[in-house]
């Protein structure tokens, strides 16, 4: 059993986003409903800041929508943090069922594709799917202390600060989901914690390659294919399988952690983490549908299931990538 | 929203159990599938041994199931571990979409119910829910090293080194999924790592009231109350909670952390951790199911969503807890 197709009208009914600094000086730094001058957002821990911006992020989404914390049957939610404290803190406010999940990066698409699938059935009116990173969160706990100031690798990336969140429903919004697909975890033997693309790009390619040949679309029948935080590096990796398979994705295939930053902003390979993914659908995506510009669009949330502790122990790194199939059309 | 009730035939149609030596050596040592005599499966760390847990507990699953790799669409799977390892790991093998979950100790109960919705929905035919814990990942992740030999205190909870995996489709089994309830998190603000059974019996109680609220059931009218890791401390919380809004469950409420160990096995307020409650479930709950002595239950899978920085940083633990109604009958 592959693609999920949906049975009823199912759509993508608001989006929120909160960011960071960097993240507001980038790209799309006018398009964020909020962002945090100095990434504290008033708390005196990241990991609290992290949190803070899940709440206010999922308070924006209420809003926007027009929804009460009664209108929302579920929450998924999920973060990069050791026991996912930024989602299960951030929205512990919030009387709404919450299912946690963990997906590394690519959190934001299995909680979207979780979110459809029980709202199509169903189960839920309406559910959100949330996620958060934050850089100093991040990289304190993945990689070094974040004062240390270490050299960071051409092939590094930069964990996106920010939060975003989906509210998904029946409604109209010309922005629906037709289709999804769960990934299978991919390990090809990536040890490099500075290399997230390169552990990643594999699942995105097995997941991709199983979507064309199972719907029978080809990559030219996309208007945009956007992946989660593969980065230049993953981007080019990514590029190559797909390429070798006779699947060109050059014209449409877009990268969440290519978009965000400015080059001037020295990410190296791109930025990553939970809300880059996040972001780029919160903010570039549903932009996108909005403006009617795009017709369909594969989302494809990539994570690098990386734990800091198994690769001291000399393990590699599995990769999993999950796909929504958006489409301006019911 | 609350109970939610499934449309479609949807049972348990296989359980499978790994676990370790002190679990063997508890009141159900007899129907594990498999057990280590010494906790390490053969693998060099004790994190490659939770993972091994995983993978045979989910081989064991298709093997007692009958079913092929190709036969499972998706598992739902997550550990107490770190970027829940054990069960990245320990399943990367299975090319089977992967759904990584984070519940703590409530992992399987969101597991088994989110497997439960996605087969009732038709959007897999067939899904698996596995989890695991071990003693001495978790002991050193977030309490002391193990090698400390710490003085425990009387509230504290063992955790259980095991793995638990249920596989749920459309057959006939005798042991059905009926209704499901996810939790809500609640936070009454304990803040110590050494009695989670207070931590998560707010959380029970906040999900059992929701469901005799919605249902219209007493407590009377269920055999089986199976909590999944209170504890003797949780319980009594539990039961006192309950009590003081007028749910008397004295007669059916049992908690998987007390009935897996003998007493003289000092393990204080009983087990706890992922492989509590699914261990419980595997080889309790599905046996008293199989040999027609209950004719329905209720298994309320409960977490601690602890982590030891957000405790060091001056957080309560919040507590969440997710129900499953399992009947005899279609």
């Amino acid at each position: 059993m592959g693609i999920i197709k949906l049975k009823n009208r199912v759509c993508v009914s608001a989006v929120a986003s909160v960011a960071g600094r960097k993240e507001y000086d980038g790209c799309f730094g006018d398009r964020f409903d909020e962002y945090g001058k100095d990434d504290t957002f008033g708390q005196k821990t990241f990991e609290d800041a992290e949190a803070e911006m899940q709440r206010r992020c999922f308070a924006h989404a209420l809003r926007k929508g027009g929804f009460a914390e009664g209108d929302i049957d579920a929450i998924f939610a999920g973060d990069l943090m050791n026991q996912c404290t930024a989602s299960s803190y951030g929205l512990l406010k919030y009387d709404i069922p919450y299912l946690g999940l963990f997906g590394a990066c690519s959190t934001m698409a299995e909680a979207v594709l979780l979110a459809a699938l029980t709202v199509d059935g169903g189960y839920f009116r309406r559910a959100a799917a949330a996620v958060s990173s934050h850089n100093c969160t991040a990289e304190r706990q993945f990689r070094m202390p974040i004062e240390y100031g270490g050299q960071r690798t051409p092939t590094a990336q930069w964990t996106v600060t920010g939060a975003g969140c989906a509210v998904i429903d029946g409604g109209a919004s010309g922005m629906y989901i037709k289709e999804v697909l769960p990934g299978r975890t991919v390990d090809l033997g990536v040890k490099d914690a500075a290399n997230m693309g390169a552990a990643m790009a594999p699942a995105a390619a097995d997941t991709l390659e199983r979507y064309f040949a199972g719907s029978g679309k080809k990559p030219s029948d996309i208007d945009v294919i956007l992946t989660g935080d593969l980065g230049s590096e993953g981007h080019s990796i990514l590029t190559e399988l797909l390429s070798m398979d006779g699947y060109d994705t050059a014209a449409s295939h877009l990268d969440c952690g290519m978009l965000l930053y400015r080059p001037e902003q020295d990410v190296h390979s791109g930025g990553s983490g939970c809300a880059c993914s996040a972001l780029g659908l919160a903010v570039y995506l549903y932009d996108r549908f909005m403006k009617k510009e795009i017709k369909n669009a594969l989302f494809v949330g990539t994570g690098a299931l990386m734990s800091p502790m198994a690769v001291a122990q000399g393990h590699s790194i599995p990769g999993v990538a999950h796909l929504i199939y958006f489409s301006s059309e019911v």
